[in-house]
């Protein structure tokens, strides 16, 4: 490839030269054969029979024109002929445009003929490639033609795309059918096709000027995959965002951050309502275990704890810094945590970067970098990590633990995530504000949680990725551990508009979050109530080992919406064997229905409801259950719920281990059923036939994406 | 236009005589020229002069062929030129034509030249028509093309359509900009276009054995609308549902039944857990005024009501029966009720089509027609009638009143209404389970509701609909009066499949569903939630006067997630003027963000969310408002609650009447504040920036589905 490279960055230095912030057409055809994608064939011909030797190499029909430095309109000069079919055609095409010329201008220098492949036939399509300010270099594909600029129908990857992406790129797109022939139109080669994606993303990978660049269009066919206009612009002052931290280096100073050996309370007060105050006791009655250190100018002593002017006075090791004074005084305080050698600094202030002062948070940011200070906020409520007790922060103290990690950009939605954690008693191990982000950062947390043995699931909300290729290369990696799902805020427009003015941040276009998602094998909520849901429900379930989803329900009704839920999540209805048909038929009434939903009615007792669920999880065939309950005085709610805790417990015993989810239709007393499920290892809730079939959805998403199924 | 039947009847009895199933393209052509639907015009012309006159008429190009019986090969015969773009080509074109066919063949007998007008350019749509088993005659609209084949962008309006339906079916296709003229390409005639529609559809619903009819491609262009094919099948068999009930008799029988003045429960029983058991008691204890009479072979009194052998012992007027006996012997106790001239059955026994039994349904829809008695179920809860304290049913007694009138084809899913409007403290009129829906269908309970006045909305689950045609003409009627909200489940393949399963009837294409709630102002409800939701909240909300939504929040990221979910309703966040955007400025710091969201930040007292949203419900400007509140220590979230109620209820003792939902983040006690906004007429959630938006979007598609915006 260095060869190729050296013929590109020979044309791009001409360019450069020449201040020109685009390529010329040859210039675009000599960089697309370095890079080996594919254009139309040309070669020149000095005889009848060299023409004719020429367009048979390259295939005809072939397109033959006069190359003469004296004959500007080819056309009128009777230079040009197309469709040109047989190498016996090329030969007198030849002798004609010849004579044509001398015609036109007997003195015309004539240096030869131009033998070119002619393109048409097979489906456009556009391979491109653009810069995001957030995500670096993306390619682009999508259908030509005008119905696909009106239905926007395009699809992102990140530049450098595998062999694998840019085949998933094909199917990616609303009208994929089209690639695979329609109306006895021949399927396009996806292997050249993919090659073509792949050499591009590698192009603008290699050279980073390179901001944008189409071939549009590209004629695929069952052979090959032809570009037919090369369009290439380049900013030579384009500088593509520094490497991210070694994830050693930020996982080494997370670790000290989130799990303390000393915190510094930077503004602790005596003074109930006042925030140094709030924070003080929030660790103290979170039940932290380490030392304590409140900082302020002249209190000896503060709730109990020795207090320090300084944390340069402090005698022990402080490993966060959580900061509640003015903004205006955190830059100087910051330095001092600097020669203490504190590697975190948790930034409750606001009056930064979001309220109009953003020189204050280069200020800060300039602190940090030189002392190498990780910054968490400005602008936060500041952070929550239960495996060690830690309520770093002003909000009210959390204690349930659990397994899912949460962060959030923005306060609110923070308190949101608090208080829905309580209410729905979902344990978490932390629960992070992220704020201006002036430094840590999604990808930070990630690779933080990624190594956390108290977290098994991380759910991030987020107006926008200062880094977006940083985040997507951590969560590629951690996905494959661990379920990472983001509420990407700001999604539509109006919300993109009130993002801005919320955090000065520019959120970009919502396809290539929604595609560079997928393709870092990222979960996306579409709402906050999904957000909070997949992250109660997600750690819950067990991995599906495959992909037969199998639906037993008391209430035929619930078991045709949950048959709509199962489709619009992206699961399949196991098509059911007849002997398993037969099977189920054996436990329920003749009028019921097996097949799939498996259909026991509604006056039957618990039994039913154990021996299918009992023979849904013991056969090998089917992977998950969902269960529609119908509350029925033969079988009340509560006993359904214990029945089916004890079933799934016995079945587990004895190996049988499968993710169950539960909708509940009934009178109030379901919820306190749902509640118990839940609480034993079955998302379960009532009034509901769409969120439990979601929360299995996301768990199959996560395990598709990490290679699991 | 009895003209134009005529000769369509004519070539209809010509295709039925030669016991054909098709129209041949010139029969074809005949029928659109009877309705005015454009093929390309034609003439023959007998002489160069005459050609020119033809084609001038009709405007060029033109293409010009021989006619003649001698002459079968025309183009071999030289005998068609294509393109023909003068008056002069004309002339030409028709000696040339003539000489041609002479020198081919001397003695050939030449009746003239044809010319027809050339069609291409434009836009190629398609219209057509189909017969749907529950909608009857459909008309559709879609573009042409192989794009438009694989997204399967069409869309359906009832037939006949009026001008109206025609031109929002040129707006309701994903890619209708593809009709405003793109890439230089010029808009279509909409008018015509529409026209067209139009057309298609009248023929069609004078013609109910056209079955069938496809036009496509039509051209379309800024001048007209021309049909360069048609393709028209019949079915001679076919029969149109016969005209249901008229509106008079529905409601005249449904009063009666809904507001009996006696009630029989047929199989009354003293024993516990008996169905008949339940219903009595449900009748007694849910404290219905009328009388009771327990029928039973033996008894003499049950639970202190005395007790009939049979109906016709009864003394007194029974309106309504409630059956709690076996299948089997439903028939026989629905002639006595035909006999005693009771205009209701309520069927609560299951046993019947869903069970295999289909017979045992034919039977007693003929008793009942025998009759006229008016059958709900068989298969069902029963219902209940808040405002008579009326629980004919054997669930749990409900006697939460209220003005939302729910139904359900499921016994599952109406117990799952009885438990979340419970929880929910959701006052309903009325509980109707449809079940197997012999008879009475959501179209007899959309006439009633429409004239009681204790409903103020109907909300209604089916998995099918009979008579498609009978609801959608009964939901535009009503929903121009009060809200209908639908959730139709089998809405997926995998749905459908299982709804057939668990009815027996065949679901139609969803997306005619989707087309046709549209066309009738049904607002669709996507999940059972949100139907739920839906029947809570909008009858809450008074009727916005205009499409400009403001968000004030307290948490700037509310704001976002708010903004995201007022695109995806379909709302309009309204773009704020100047001068209301200083009087906001005046009332928040100077670091929060006016415009829309107004981000009031969260560190605000209780005045600034009073102050704010006083100002949002004076000005005239702004229509509906959207609260996002964060929890702080300043402003808690009861404080918040009752301050917002307080607000509410003086503005509106000013005049101004606006709706205003809520989202509430923030710890568990905002659960309570939501709960208590709720009861005070603003729809609040805790921990969602999506439900409180779906509401106010749900009241603002029904507003404007009445014409009220």
């Amino acid at each position: 490839m260095s060869n190729s490279k050296d013929a590109v960055r020979k044309i791009l230095d001409a360019v450069r030269a020449d201040k020109r912030t685009s390529l010329t057409a040859p210039e675009g055809k000599v960089v697309c054969d370095a890079y080996g994608i594919p254009v139309p064939k040309e070669g020149v011909a000095k005889s009848a029979a060299e023409a004719a030797r020429i367009a048979s190499d390259m295939g005809f029909p072939v397109v033959m024109k006069i190359v003469s430095p004296d004959i500007l309109h080819k056309t009128e000069a009777g230079g040009v002929v197309v469709g040109v079919k047989s190498a016996a055609e090329a030969e007198k095409s030849y002798e004609t445009i010849l004579a044509n010329a001398r015609k036109y201008k007997a003195d015309a220098k004539i240096e030869g003929i131009q033998v070119q492949q002619m393109l048409g036939g097979g489906t456009e399509v556009i391979v491109g490639s653009i810069t995001d300010g957030s995500f670096g270099k993306l390619v682009a594909f999508g259908l030509g033609g005008v119905l696909v600029e009106i239905l926007k129908d395009i699809t992102f990857r990140l530049a450098p795309a595998t062999k694998d992406d840019a085949l998933s790129m094909l199917d990616g797109i609303q009208a994929h059918e089209m690639l695979k022939g329609v109306r006895g139109g021949e399927a396009v080669n996806r292997e050249a096709l993919a090659d073509v994606i792949v050499k591009v993303s590698q192009l603008v990978s290699d050279f980073p000027e390179i901001v944008e660049l189409d071939l549009n269009p590209v004629f695929a066919t069952s052979k090959n995959a032809i570009a037919a206009d090369v369009r290439i612009v380049v900013d030579f002052n384009y500088k593509p965002r520094p490497a991210p931290r070694p994830t050693e280096e930020i996982v080494a100073a997370m670790n000290r951050i989130m799990q303390p050996k000393g915190v510094a309370v930077i503004g602790a007060s005596a003074e109930d309502g006042k925030i140094g105050n709030s924070v003080m006791k929030n660790l103290i009655n979170g039940g932290y275990k380490g030392e304590i250190y409140p900082i302020h100018p002249k209190a000896d002593e503060i709730l109990g704890y020795k207090a320090y002017k300084s944390v340069k006075d402090v005698p022990g090791v402080i490993d966060t810094a959580v900061f509640a004074i003015p903004a205006k005084f955190v830059a100087g305080a910051l330095a001092e945590c600097g020669e203490k050698k504190i590697p975190g600094a948790v930034l409750i202030p606001s009056g930064f970067a979001e309220a109009g002062a953003p020189e204050l948070q280069a200020e800060i940011v300039e602190v940090g970098k030189k002392y190498n200070i990780r910054l968490m906020g400005p602008n936060i409520y500041g952070f929550y990590y239960t495996p060690a007790n830690l309520c770093a922060t002003f909000c009210t103290a959390y204690d349930v633990k659990g397994h899912a990690a949460l962060s959030s950009q923005s306060g609110g939605i923070g308190m949101a995530i608090i208080g829905f954690s309580r209410s729905a008693k979902m344990g978490v191990s932390a629960i992070v504000g992220l704020g201006n982000k002036s430094d840590i950062d999604e990808d930070d947390l990630l690779a933080f949680f990624e190594q956390d043995p108290n977290t098994n699931l991380i759910a991030q909300h987020c107006e926008d990725l200062k880094d977006g290729r940083a985040f997507a290369e951590a969560a590629k990696r951690v996905s494959k551990k661990k379920p990472v799902v983001v509420l990407k805020a700001g999604r539509t427009s109006a919300g993109a508009k009130a993002a801005s003015s919320h955090t000065g941040a520019l959120a970009g276009n919502d396809k290539i979050y929604e595609d560079v998602f997928k393709q870092s094998g990222v979960i996306r909520a579409r709402s906050l109530r999904q957000l909070l849901e997949f992250a109660r429900g997600v750690p819950v379930l067990p991995t599906p080992k495959g992909e037969n989803v199998l639906i037993i329900t008391g209430a035929g009704g619930s078991g045709v919406l949950l048959s709509d839920s199962v489709v619009d999540n992206g699961l399949s209805l196991m098509q059911m064997p007849p002997d398993l048909d037969a099977a189920f038929r054996k436990f329920i009434p003749p009028f019921g229905a097996a097949g799939n939903p498996v259909d026991i009615t509604g006056g039957e007792p618990p039994i039913t409801y154990v021996n299918t669920v009992k023979l849904g999880l013991s056969d090998e065939r089917i992977h998950a259950l969902i269960l529609g309950y119908w509350h029925t005085i033969v079988t009340p709610p509560m006993v359904f719920a214990r029945n089916m805790v004890e079933v799934k417990k016995e079945m587990e015993a004895k190996g049988f281990v499968k993710p169950i989810v539960a909708s509940l239709a009934g009178d109030v007393e379901v919820e306190e059923a749902a509640e118990y499920l839940y609480q034993n290892g079955i998302p379960a809730y009532a009034y509901s036939t769409e969120l439990p079939v979601e929360v299995l959805g996301a768990k199959y998403k996560w395990a598709r994406g990490a290679g699991l199924l």
